[in-house]
């Protein structure tokens, strides 16, 4: 399971991973209200991640490890978004992961750079899947996810 | 339950209000291990909440709202600690409220600029208690926890 947090959208993908084999499961994306208090906005993210948790049941997730923010009002924003993910994910039982964005590109795209347009092209072409208008957000999940995938069983694409 | 958050020393207090007189219930701290890695931290400071709200049952929460840090690195490590601790208490099913520092040290002290040493003065005051050495953490997260009190009952010290 990899997740992109982020308080207005959140993405999340599963895939499953085998030795030279990483196939779809699933992809999505959590939005909250802007306009609601921060705490409610963080349980509509853990309530949401639960759910698909406990359809899915992934066995490890891995959390992509965003540096670059504008300010460090948008840094505490985000910060807290991913600390109750992680939170979340940990009372399923599931040991959490971190990538950069540098990581997840260079094993997903092999270029550090690719911006996002290029990682949902190399997401699609992994899983043999077409996102259509599915928020950047999930692409980028699903990438945290074949990034852990990847990792996990030692292939190299 | 009031809570000081920080991702080396988090402090909780708890406190029992009723109209016109608090008590003082509960306080420490939970450390972390720096050299552990990031989600491991959080898991420490989850698991310790959730062991202190299963012995006290406190039936709601605040959580201090920190903006100042002095660079985008450290808020997103106390912003991921804050995140981490409200999904905590919200999957112990607490409502979660949130008070800045300014707030807290207003209801507390009187006084929104009062320091860490003037917030412990008034807290050791306000409950009838000593801190002796427990770390200024703890001090301010019983402010939270009686500045929570405080606007609950409807009382004004």
């Amino acid at each position: 399971m990899g997740i992109d947090p982020g308080l207005n959208c959140t993405g999340v993908g599963i895939v499953r991973a085998w030795p030279g084999r990483v196939e779809h499961v699933f992809h999505g994306v959590l939005r909250t209200d802007s306009k609601r208090p921060l705490p409610e906005r963080l349980g509509v993210i853990c309530a949401g991640l639960r759910e698909i948790v406990g359809e899915y049941k992934p066995e490890i997730s891995a959390v992509e490890d965003v540096f670059q923010s504008v300010n460090i009002k948008s840094a505490m924003l985000l910060g807290q978004t991913r600390g109750a993910i992680i939170a979340t994910l940990l009372s399923c039982g599931m040991p959490v992961n971190e990538y950069t964005a540098l990581q997840v590109k260079k094993s997903v795209v092999g270029y550090g750079k690719a911006d996002k347009e290029q990682v949902r092209h190399m997401v699609e072409v992994l899983l043999g899947i077409k996102m259509g208008k599915s928020p950047l957000d999930a692409s980028d999940a699903l990438a945290v996810a074949v990034c852990l995938g990847l990792e996990i069983t030692g292939r190299r694409y």
